[in-house]
């Protein structure tokens, strides 16, 4: 048997970070050699990680052992740890970076975007743009691959395919996704008692994935992000202007065929089809001029460390879907 | 002090029904006088709304006492009870449907839009349609009101003021309601395991409450009602495009001063504001030509049972207010 | 009409606090005169109890209004309030105490339970326990009210018409609470993802509610809280041998006869028919010499504010149902 | 590679088969090669288990492709798969079943608890009891394992290693459950809008799973089940009497070293520790003569289907925890 990929994960206190390392630990090729969380440095990975091996132990960000690894999962807040990167890519070390620090062509979009001074844009044109099921070549052989925001992977798989071919206008984006989406908290509005038996809307016309969406497909879109009293998961319903309805079924139908994880649904989706999965489900609706597109990811494997392990995968030849669960548990 | 207007409810096994039964128990001008249900008949009414006095039972849907009463609350299936509701208004009792029998104007679209024989379309031109805060004085001297749907109120509360200014077009309504919208069920499909940690649009381009609010609100509109996991709530978000922004904005913080129950809300509503609660929130926000709209209810009062407490308190000349709870709880 | 109680909720950003405002809000006999908060003072009460009028400002908790008020709800932490409770006696305020400062009739038991000094040992004597079916007496006659522990409430309910006859022992009581019994909290232990879908025991061996029930019930028992995925309501199994089982189960059944809030039912009762309402409802169930008692209760209603409001409906010689829920909601 | 072990998984539309077939689907070693459901014979697997390959189709539970299965995993309701096992046993294939049918040493006492009569008693001495920890050697070469009762088995593994060496008496277990612990239904007693936002106990002194914790701890319990509003986990809040209290904590603390999916943990576990992962986790606290253990497991995995494939992976001499999940999802 060769020998496992060795896997850093930095910023592994935060969800999807936490998700790569459970990824990765039950992953037949790779595995998670360094684990680093700054708040948990010197105690167990255990302790954040239910399940995982009691002597491993959370390293510090700056720990010697990354830079021995063979790819680096980067999972810190936005600006935090773009320099890094940038160390890591000069060492050999491959990185996938969870935050949207390289995901943006325009990193003057990125600055207004996320109102930051960007600590390395010279690394941005070199990063390629993780939505696997449409970049593969590229980031096959990339050094540096910007894992896609969760809503954003969401959008654009069922978008993409019908933006590419002109064929819609109007696009609303009306999306919802579970609290893990808003990372580790201990703030009140995220408490139990706040989000429980509630769901409100956030972000009306300033989230910071809309200019993502933007650019990625092409043109403005409306977008409204939503907080679910769920855990986990992204419901996306789409309202669109299509210009040439058969086509546009057609391509939504067929442009996935033969995909592990992006698939076309007739029945409507539902959250609980997509997660702990690492798939990304949709379906579509015509009436007049109107299409209507609803599509289920789970935020943290699909939207976050599902596609960051696809991602993975692709850099260093495995099979693709090594790893990563597709079928959803009851 | 007077006597209590004694008030029958027809059908209190469903939510709805049994909210105005919980409703009227601590009224101060009204009591439950008279409460049946076809399945539950003989038996007592706290075997089914926890915390009624033991001795008050169910009668059927038939027993003569209800036509004794001053006012009867019909929250029956569709045309089910619509016979019912001449025979009680022949016989003087002021009747407050809470289905859809009589809220449309046009009976045929009444008739194409839930797929049924409208039994008595010759009442269809003396009900009210009961929008409280938009039609006061006809409901006040009527002898049937027609209680609006759940999700039509969430939506026309907003947009009426707007609506009939003229200020806005391309409205699409993006809703989301609790569970209990859906009535008291046995089926997998409303099942804690299937909806719980889950989230689904449904009824895309076919609910039965667009051809409602398009004919209320003079124009057509997209409507994709979701499901939440979550007991009683609606959230609409609402966008369109809007004409002349600022009179939009003053319309909906001045149109309902002095309103007990609907409030322009500067920070965006969640639904925990609404629940437990007779009260309408909404806030609005603008970019460029697109307006949108984030508007909260509960669907079980105001969106039905305690709207229809609320026409009851018109019809009778009470306190418009009276026995609806306006603080929410924790 | 007579002029209403006016009643000063001090503490009311507090869960507990606040439900006191929402009821008295409806009260028919009292109102929420003064309303305060250290942290919101100068802000509208509704920006933290949704749909209280925009007029009504937090005070801060030395507010000169509180001391013109006929009865004060003191719902601060342990100690924090209990110098404010003296001087509020002295100026002629009936009190209302929510915290366990003078619960205790041993205040050294207190001291060691909540490891701190007691700033006013001297008003414990004067103290009333506020169980309200058991104490009416003294509770009509008291200037100080200590109300209630909510695990507390649940069990001795139950327990008390059996431990009063002998009846029991070997009483054990695994207790499971909602999250809202935690309080108001900005804490990763308690936000949503840590919550949701989970549930643990805490305070094993060692809860503060064990030497409450203890001392009311006079004799040791085992108490194990749990933390539940819900907002409000409290179930309590409890364990015990017992000595005499015809006795016992007439003594359940009989205890709170004529009682408007406290119901032995012949079915096992789940939370949902006490959240909202006032109600403690339990059952019992024997096999051989032990038997099973599952009660609940709403933790902030008869577990805290409703509890504090039948008190002060007692205090007052007011109908003592006044103003408290006793239909569940759906 | 060497050949797949090939199963069966008979009754796949409950939720412990489709957790089976879900876990076999990303075994290293096995398939699921043949999957029935009486209801849904001839239809695609993924219609009732997301995201399995659109092309398997469910089989009807008399499939003669069964027969030619290395191993089947029966999950019909009691007596239901009695015969069918006998006649897989006969002709060679594996059989683990997950009923109750073959879990009892006494005939007679499974007749009793369960009001039926049993169809082959005769096979019943042949059956190994599934409980992996305790049982390994007769389960390696066993023909037909009783897969153990999800309750049962939060009980016994922390309870045997005490039991055995008689330091206990007096158990009382409070167990809480998931809602997927009673199965797949259509029953308003499960629907969403009845168990969220409540709790309740049930089958007090009556639950089928007491005399199978009693005759395979070796001594009399009381045993009491709740209804959780979470879709999976057990915790059981153990409380007994010790007789040496350093040498109970030691045989806790001891007893699963090694051990890949049994641990005691210093902290008190929660269920979101155990959900989504084969793990059973305890903690124990002691105070005089009193013991309680707070005990968690995921009732569809390590209480059903993920103990079935721990089975399957010794019956075929695998590595144990070829398959089955460690790490705790967030």
């Amino acid at each position: 048997m060769n020998k496992k990929i060795r896997a850093a994960i930095i910023g592994a206190n935060g969800y999807a970070g936490a998700e790569v390392v459970r990824l990765l630990y039950s992953h037949p090729s790779a595995e998670p050699a360094v684990v680093t969380s700054r708040a948990h440095a010197g105690k167990p990975v255990s302790d954040v990680i239910c399940g995982m091996p009691d002597k491993m132990i959370f390293k510090d960000a700056d720990a010697p052992e990354i830079r021995e690894c063979d790819v680096a999962f980067v999972a810190l807040p936005q600006t935090v740890g773009a320099s890094l990167v940038g160390e890591l890519i000069d060492r050999g070390v491959k990185v996938i970076d969870l935050s949207a620090d390289y995901r943006f062509d325009d990193v003057s979009l990125y600055e207004r975007t996320y109102g930051v001074t960007h600590p390395r844009p010279d690394l941005s044109k070199h990063a390629v743009y993780g939505l696997c099921e449409h970049n593969r070549k590229a980031i096959a052989s990339a050094k540096l691959v910007a894992n896609p925001g969760c809503y954003v992977t969401s959008a654009l798989l069922p978008l993409l395919p019908l933006a590419k071919k002109g064929l819609i206008s109007d696009v609303i984006i009306d999306a919802k996704s579970g609290t893990s989406g808003a990372g580790r908290k201990s703030d009140e509005a995220y408490s139990f008692c706040t989000v429980d038996e509630s769901f409100r809307a956030y972000g009306v016309f300033s989230h910071r994935h809309a200019p993502e969406i933007s650019e990625k497909l092409g043109c403005g879109v409306l977008f409204t992000p939503h907080l679910l009293p769920i855990k986990r998961g992204i419901l996306s319903t789409i309202y669109f202007k299509v210009k040439d309805r058969d086509a546009a079924l057609s391509a939504l139908k067929t442009h996935y065929d033969g995909e592990n994880f992006v698939k076309y649904s007739d029945a409507l989706p539902q959250i609980s089809q997509a997660a702990y999965t690492n798939n990304c489900v949709f379906s579509a609706r015509f009436d007049g001029e109107y299409g209507i597109i609803v599509s289920v990811i789970d935020n943290l494997l699909k939207g976050a460390a599902g596609q960051a392990v696809q991602n993975m995968n692709i850099m260093f030849g495995l099979d693709e879907a090594a790893g990563l669960p597709r079928v959803a548990p009851v």
